[in-house]
Order: C-alpha cells, then sequence, then structure tokens
C-alpha cells in the first residue's frame, strides 16, 4: 500500500480524527443536578453578572475554533468547506498534541468576505481564540484586519503569520551560521499572496534588509500593472528600487532567497547569481521551488524546506501552538506584532548559538522545548507590551 | 456546602465540561505525515469529488453542534451567549454521555433572526446535524423553520420537540394507567411559548383529544388580542369551541393538565374541577405549577413534573440523545414529524403495560434501554417514511 492509500485509509478507520469528550461525570441523577439543571444554574447567573468569569467556569480558556472557507487548502486550492476538515480537522488535533489546546474546527459554506467576518464574530463567544486558515488571499487580509477589530479574543491567520514566524526564525539563525549581520541584505521572495506579504512584513519588522516580492509576473514595485491591492500596498515598502523585473533578474546579487510559490521556479544557476553563501528556503510543498541538494551544489551556504525528509523544515506546528497557548494563558486580546517578533526568537534561541550549523537552523517541531519557548516568549511580550 | 455552592465549586474544577481529544496519533513525523500534510490532501481531494464522503473520511457523521442565542436560557431568561456557555456544555456532556456523539457548544453573539439564521447555516457543513437550543419564542419558530428549509442535515430545537416527544410518551402511558382511549380528551396546556406549542402540535398528531392553550392573560382562541403571530396560528387547529377565559375555567372537566409556565399557577380546587382522574404534568422547573402531592391529595390519578425528585420525570435527556443518534445514524437530512411520533411510542414502550403503574409512566433516563429504543423508532420511521 502506498503513502496516499495508507493515509487514506487511516483515516477511514479514525472516522473523524477529533473527539470530544465529557470532563463531567453524570452516572446519575445527582451527578446530572450538577453538571446540568438545576446546578449549572449558578455558573450562568455568575457569568451573567461578569462575563469575565466565562474563564472560570467554561472551557474559553482553552477553547480555539479552527476556521476555514475552503478556499486554499494546502496546495489543493479551491475545494470547498466539506473537502477542508480533514485539514481542519487535523490542524484541531495538532493544537491538542502539541498545546493541550480543545480545537473546533469549522467549515464556513460561504466565499463572500462580509458573510465571513459576520459568521465568525457572531460564533467568537464561545471560544478564548480563532485561528484562521486555508482562506485565499488577498480576502484573508480583509477577513483577518477586521475580525481582529471586532472581536475581543485573538485572531490569527497561521498561514501568513505562522510561516513568516518560523521562516524568520531561521532567517536568524541563518545570518549567524554564514556569519552576517542582521541587516542590511538583498531579498527576494518568490510568491506575493498571504504568506509572501506576512514573510515580507515581517523581515521589515524585524530589518532584515530590502525585500523583493516576486508574483506570477514579476517583481511588485508600486503601479505594476498586476498588483492587487494587497500587493500596491506592499510595494510601498518594499523594493526600495522599484525593480522591475523577472525574479530572476530580481536575485542577482540576493542574500536570501525564501520560496511560497509553486514547484521548481529556483535554478542552480539562478542562485549562482547571488550573493557569496546564500541562503536558501524553498517552502513550496509537497516539491519545493528548487531541491536542497540541486541549491547547495549550485552553492547555497544554508537550505531549507517545508518538507520532514530534508533538514530545516519550517513546520507550522513549530509556530502556532505556542503562540496560541501563549495567548490563551495570559488571556490576551490580540495577538501583537511585538509577541510574533518575540516568537520569532525564541523558536531561534532554543538551538544554542554553539549547536547551530548550515542544516540545523531550526529546531524540531517535536521539540517540547519549542512550545515552551514561543509560549513564554508570548506572554512576556504581552507583561511589557500589553495587547494594544 | 449547599448544592449551589457545590455546583459552582465543581464547574471552576472542571475548568469547561468538554475536552476535545485527538483519535489520530501524532507523536513524530511519520505519523503527522499521514494525519496531516502530505496524508491529509487524500480524504480532501475524494471529499471534493464526491462530498457524501465527508461521512466516510471526517467526524460529520457523528458530530452535533448545540447552538443557542442565550435568549431563553433555562429559566433564567435572557442571560446572552457568554452565560448560556455552562448549559450548553452541559448539553454536550449529555449527547457524549448517552448517544456517545460528538457535541460542540456555539453560543451566538446576535439576536436577530436573519443573523441567527445565516449564522448557523454558514457553519453546518461543519457537522451532521444541529441541536438549537434556548432561543426564545416565538423567534425559534422562525428560526427553526428556515434552517430546516436550508441546511442539509437534521436541525432540531430541542426546547420545543423533546419536551413535546416525552410528555406525549408519558401521556400515552397515563391514558392506559387511567383506563383511557388514546382519543376524545379535554386537554389544557398552561404555558403558550414554544414548548407549549410544541406539545399542543404533538397532541394533535396523537389525536388525544381537543387541546386549549393558556398563555399569562387566558386561553388562546382566534383573534385573542394577547395573541402573537404563532399563537394565532395555533388557535385555528386548538380550543375547538374557542373558549375564552382564564386557564381555570377552561380546566372544567378536562383530562390533562400540561404545564410548561410558571410555579404554583395550578391549584388543588382547580383540579377538583376536572374530570374523574385526571392527568397531571406539572413542568415548570424547578418550582413545578403544584407540588405532586397537592395535587394527589386533590384527586390527580397520575402527576408528572421535570423534577428528578418526584416520579415521572419529564427528563429532556430521554429523547434528544436517541433521536439524534438514530438520525445520524441514518443520515437522515430531516428529523421528521413521523420520526417524532415514532420516538414518543418507543419512549412509551420501553414500560411493559404489565408494568405500567401511576407513578411510573415514564421511563429513566439513565435506562440504557431509552436510547436505544429511541434511535430504532427513528431509523424505522426513516426506513418507511423517508426525510421529507
Amino acid at each position: 500500500m502506498d503513502k496516499k492509500e495508507y493515509a487514506l485509509k487511516k483515516h477511514e478507520e479514525w472516522h473523524g480524527k477529533l473527539e470530544v469528550v465529557s470532563k463531567a461525570p453524570i452516572t446519575n441523577k445527582e451527578e446530572l443536578a450538577v453538571a446540568y439543571t438545576p446546578g449549572v444554574a449558578e455558573p450562568c447567573l455568575e457569568i451573567a453578572k461578569d462575563e469575565s468569569l466565562a474563564y472560570k467556569y467554561t472551557g474559553k480558556w482553552n477553547t480555539v475554533a479552527v476556521i476555514t472557507d475552503g478556499t486554499a487548502v494546502l496546495g489543493l486550492g479551491d475545494i470547498g468547506p466539506s473537502a477542508g476538515m480533514p485539514v481542519m480537522e487535523g490542524k484541531c488535533a495538532l493544537f491538542k498534541t502539541f498545546a493541550d489546546i480543545d480545537a473546533i474546527p469549522i467549515c464556513l459554506n460561504t466565499k463572500d468576505v462580509d458573510e465571513i467576518v459576520d459568521t465568525v464574530y457572531h460564533i467568537s463567544k464561545s471560544f478564548g481564540g480563532i485561528n484562521l486558515e486555508d482562506i485565499s488571499a488577498p480576502r484573508c487580509f480583509e477577513i483577518e484586519r477586521r475580525l481582529i477589530d471586532m472581536c475581543d479574543i485573538p485572531v490569527f491567520h497561521d498561514d501568513q503569520h505562522g510561516t513568516a514566524i518560523i521562516t524568520s526564525a531561521a532567517i536568524i539563525n541563518a545570518l549567524k551560521v554564514t556569519g552576517r549581520e542582521q541587516g542590511g541584505h538583498k531579498i527576494v521572495i518568490s510568491g506575493a499572496g498571504s504568506a509572501g506579504i506576512s514573510i515580507a512584513k515581517m523581515f521589515n519588522r524585524l530589518g532584515f534588509g530590502d525585500v523583493i516580492l516576486c508574483g506570477h509576473a514579476g517583481t511588485i514595485y508600486p503601479g505594476a500593472p498586476y498588483n492587487n491591492p494587497a500587493q500596491e500596498e506592499m510595494s510601498k515598502v518594499t523594493n526600495k528600487e522599484h525593480f522591475a523585473g523577472t525574479m530572476a533578474e530580481a536575485l542577482v546579487g540576493a542574500d536570501i532567497f525564501v520560496g511560497v510559490s509553486k514547484p521548481n521556479v529556483l535554478t542552480g544557476d539562478m542562485i549562482k547569481t547571488m550573493a557569496k553563501n546564500p541562503i536558501v528556503f524553498a517552502l513550496a510543498n509537497p516539491v519545493p521551488e528548487i531541491l536542497p541538494d540541486k541549491a547547495l551544489e549550485a552553492g547555497a551556504a544554508v537550505v531549507g524546506t517545508g518538507r520532514s525528509d530534508f533538514p530545516n523544515q519550517v513546520n507550522n506546528v513549530i509556530a502556532f501552538p505556542g503562540i496560541f497557548r501563549g495567548a490563551l494563558d495570559c488571556r490576551a486580546h490580540k495577538i501583537t506584532e511585538e509577541m510574533k517578533e518575540a516568537a520569532a526568537y525564541a523558536i531561534a534561541g532554543v538551538i544554542p548559538d554553539d549547536e547551530l550549523r548550515a542544516d540545523y537552523v531550526l529546531p524540531d517541531g517535536f521539540n517540547p522545548e519549542v512550545v515552551k519557548a514561543v509560549a513564554e516568549a508570548v506572554k512576556d511580550a504581552y507583561e511589557k507590551y500589553g495587547d494594544k
């Protein structure tokens, strides 16, 4: 049986990857009268008097909704809400496994931005946080922005920020490994969708250097005819010299390449035009922009992918479990830029400087130190900067 | 510590009555690659081709959302979504305990009928069924009706139908115990909200006799100045003689009283004006319309309440777990009138005729035969009549 058949068979056996169990025993009328009527009226009345007590008497403190509209599921595209459910269940299983968070998968039966925002807002009181997942760009930006403004709990689009945080952590360490300072570099990002834009913003915040975003049609610069509104906005804070051209042209002399785009768009010849000892993160999944052996052969000094079978995996379990664990623990109302930055440094810091190597700039997602370090960093950032 | 303090303490200890656990082991990269990327793409692609496979590869087959807007929580009234959560968590715990159904509590941050309908519809693909809970009348009627039409999964407002089904089962058996035929009786229902109206409809369907609904201001008859639209509609199929008067006046000569209204509105003197050997179900909670000893003293032949400390408890765990178990098992798209009727007879039938007594016309909710019998009856009704 090949891997695909095996995965399908296991999904049939699991028949749903999640189970909702009761922590309250209800084996007789006495117990029923505590967990349900009439006893349950007491916590209801307390919360009616003071809504913050929902964190004390219900599961709100530890519950996250994982919500998609099914428009950008994995690399599969717009497969709709029902077909997106296996991924959402899987994400919820990861929340439980890595951070002991009770997560609930919700697939939305609409692609309309207003309807999505309204629906998520109207169910938001049921949760302590909301993880948006696999919503296509540029819709995901507006949806997240509006929900962050409306909801009194953290709203986090993991496809944008998770990848950005982990890739930032990788770059922090890769710069050390290649003997570089943290600033002043030329960076090319292939892919100007939600992940690419979010990575560019985070790189700007961390001061890595000048980023050039590249979409299908070429570099993103002010007024480029193919810019969508989100790309036009990014053109004002990236690509300082307004370079108009192909990705290959942009790459000449670049220190860092990050791909969140398509298989095989980066060649060894292109890498040879980059600066000495370039850093290459080719994150397209399952087939990266370039395979690691080819990148290394062409002179790349540090190479990472999204795959578990190569070193330096940008695996989203490295970031989101700890980020939500930390945000829930301090009851933050928002996940701020300061928290994301702290998370990136925390991930990078899990590997001591003297253990850093070209093939070990990112910790393993299964290393239990990761979720602890990230959660602590998020809480520290909350203590220091609040959640505005 | 009194019972209220104890219930509060237990809710603080539980810190949420539900836990979401993963059935898929994710302890290493190999397992991650099956439950999540890249393996998870296989069930996604299968469901994208054939949406019905969501029942095979996800938890949809066994997942019910328990949804409220917090407007009619227990007897507490409109306490809002956050304060309603302890009850919704409790209901979900009952779903798991009694029917092994994975239930998810959702509290809506809106009271607007259109917004509620839109929100529930937009999340409905995530579930195999929807249990509406504690939504105030008459809004609950329109919300349920519209959602039944829109959704391709069962939508069931338990406050209406659960109580109606169980009370109907009680009356079926109480009529036997008091040596009555099933039809031709005079019935008074105190309370013309969602439960009262639903009970009246079910009694009509079962042909118990002529029902007179009574609201706060008096009997419901065509054109009564206090009728809301739902009551006006009911006036056309109840109270054949268009009797206008008080509940006490309506009760004269009645065979059956059902109260879903307020404490102590029924007196012994009123019962004495009813037919011989009257049947009295006083379901107001926690203080019934009349206490059982007083009702018996005044001549009532069969008495039931909503309380666990008296015989013949109309306990909602008798109906909804089996109804949803049956509807999920046969993947019905609707819970039909035939299924509800079958459920009522199944509940009544759990007690063999030779064991029926005045203080034992309803089975105990903890009797495991109940959920089995109800689920089987729902499935049989589906086989026989379909789900249109």
